[in-house]
């Protein structure tokens, strides 16, 4: 297998992760969700695409984890750094892999008798529930807790290197934007657009595209969720194309706006605005400064530029080995910003009804101020066929 | 929302699901997700790429549907044959949407008392199962039950216009492999010719490119779930590039061997045994036949060929909007097949000792015969530089 990291950045993940769970009475933590097994393993297979076969990584208190995979993983994990590696033949309906996992809990030592896995906020086990129900019946001394606020604590925290791969990927997807304005013209569709963007994505170095969405409308989108679609660019349109893109699994998260044609005065206004209440919360960026207070930077630039709405329900989040992690900038949250944090800087607004803007940038926090891994978007909109 | 597929489509998905949960005893269908919102709603969005929030699509007994989202996806559902869509500003990790999925839930006449969800094989349900746990706590009369059987059982067979959109796929993959020749040669990285391939298919039409192993070596490979790497190509080797794209959600789901100058002549006596059990199973792949039928007569192909061992555990399975799908050529599986179903036919074997080959083709079952979607492979390997 080949590793996007060297063993010692694994190692140094387990004893952070160790000493998370000591202090979450945790004796194990058994992760299935393909992000979080690569985390850990550093496995990375695109085989997850099939839903036929549950994969277990287990990481005791102490010591070197276990993969509990079905056979056909074995010989990737087999000789890593891993520790041990058990399998079985699978698909197998009748056992699949519970009673192989159910031994590996049990030979564990029982300090505080609670096994953390996948249960709270932006996670998901990836295993059939009623195998889940039925290892819980099988447990003796052992209940299933919630483990992933130990995990999320961890994450958070980039090392250098998994910095640089984000990095990487903003710079990749940038140079791709750059090349967009020599091909797209009224009358190609978001699709055409699209395609070509991801080619230039692909061959630009990035592993793969797992996100994409596009949107267009004249002078503002009224959603930036959907794919690219088969709508075509009229005069006046603004098209938004927002990408997550990886190199070794690490994702950038960032949009661009193009307009085309006769861009309505509004709308540019607005676009502005957004640039500006972006600037302001780039400023922010630093060690101490929480999530919330990123929300209200921004909010309060919207406002007085007569944000109308949005329904997005946060103005950026976190990234790294997923295209959003925590924590999300919103009231409420209150997420303190610490050096190696990794963060998407992300204000929309409706500036008039159904008429939406949203800009995104993506920054690194460190001691000596915000590191902005994306090149910068201008802050006049970029207008094609003026 | 561009939908893939005319209301038609849904409503009759709907009422063969509702027809299912009759008879498994069931007042409702929770799906969370993605394939299966997507399957019976016709929604997409790249978004299910962030873990932050959850979506509910909530199938009565009888009557249309109500999907339970964030508001950044209400925009989207609103106007389109769903029925209901109830909304909630998201994210709201005090409360993301258990409390008006538990009023909808509530609201449901009680007959069987019994709620399907994505229990069993091959499924898995994407919420925090902390809120699971909530969810059923706060049930009055309601058991949460397994409804994964009813949900395969009607996607398995597919629709023509779900044929097409594979068929599609699988002529678009095939047109890329066909370039392949022209550019891979010695010296490469499996790595630089996924890029390559890659471009080529999203170029060609694909929507995307979830899924591409690769994997080479001298007269085979050890293993068929990594991602390309960066080994480079040499002479005698034999490259496996397996690949997944979609055409509005639809998979193809075949694999290509290219030879690399000189290929020793074990490997071409072995992969033309893996031709031949191809299309053994392929002649075999007609309505009535077995799961367990198709693997039967591609092992005995392969045990006369020298077959040594194979890890994967089947020799093929059911292909749709997941890259794999039930059921399985395997032993015990025993599923008949039926008229509109989708399967690949993929056997694979270690003819020597860490030299395995597989080969994939993607088949409708047709009363009137197997239709091969794929554009069959040629019995005699492809040697680039011989």
């Amino acid at each position: 297998m080949e590793l996007a990291f060297p063993a010692q950045e694994f190692e140094a993940r387990l004893t952070r992760v160790q000493a998370e769970m000591r202090e979450h009475q945790l004796d194990a933590l058994l992760v299935t969700s393909p992000p979080n097994f690569r985390y850990f393993s550093g496995f990375d297979s695109q085989f997850w695409e099939s839903p036929t076969r549950p994969w277990f990584f287990l990481i005791p208190a102490e010591g070197l984890c276990t993969a509990i995979v079905p056979e056909i993983g074995a010989p990737l994990l087999k000789g890593s750094w891993i520790g041990d590696t058990l399998s079985w033949p699978a698909p197998c309906p009748a056992d699949d892999g519970v009673t192989l996992l159910a031994g590996a809990l049990e030979r564990l030592p029982k300090r505080f008798g609670r096994i953390g896995m996948e249960f709270g906020r932006e996670s998901a086990v990836r295993m059939p529930l009623n195998d889940l129900f039925l290892l819980k019946e099988r447990l003796t001394g052992f209940e299933l807790v919630d483990g992933s606020p130990c995990i999320w604590n961890i994450r958070a925290v980039k090392s250098a290197a998994e910095v640089g791969y984000i990095h990487q990927s903003c710079t990749v997807v940038c140079d791709a934007f750059d090349k967009l304005p020599g091909y797209a013209r009224c009358g190609l569709s978001e699709r055409e657009i699209g395609q070509r963007l991801t080619a230039d994505i692909i061959l630009g170095g990035a592993h793969s595209v797992p996100f994409m969405a596009a949107a267009s409308g004249w002078g503002g989108y009224e959603q930036i969720i959907s794919r690219p679609s088969g709508r075509t660019l009229n005069d006046g349109d603004i098209l938004i194309i927002d990408v997550g893109a990886t190199v070794n699994g690490y994702f950038c998260d960032f949009d661009r706006n193009f307009g085309f044609g006769q861009v309505p005065d509004a709308a540019l206004r607005a676009n502005e605005a957004l640039w500006d209440a972006t600037d302001a919360a780039i400023k922010l960026a630093v060690p101490g400064t929480t999530t919330t207070d990123l929300w209200r930077c921004m909010s309060g630039v919207l406002e007085k530029a007569g944000a109308q709405g949005y329904n997005v329900g946060r103005l950026g989040h976190g990234l790294g080995l997923q295209l959003t992690e925590p924590p999300s900038h919103m009231p409420g949250d209150n997420t303190v910003l610490q050096e190696g944090m990794v963060i998407t800087i992300e204000p929309g607004m409706e500036y008039a009804p159904g008429k939406m803007l949203v800009h995104e940038e993506n920054i690194h926090i460190t001691a000596s101020g915000p590191q902005i891994l994306t090149r910068r978007a201008p802050r006049e909109l970029i207008v094609i066929g003026r």
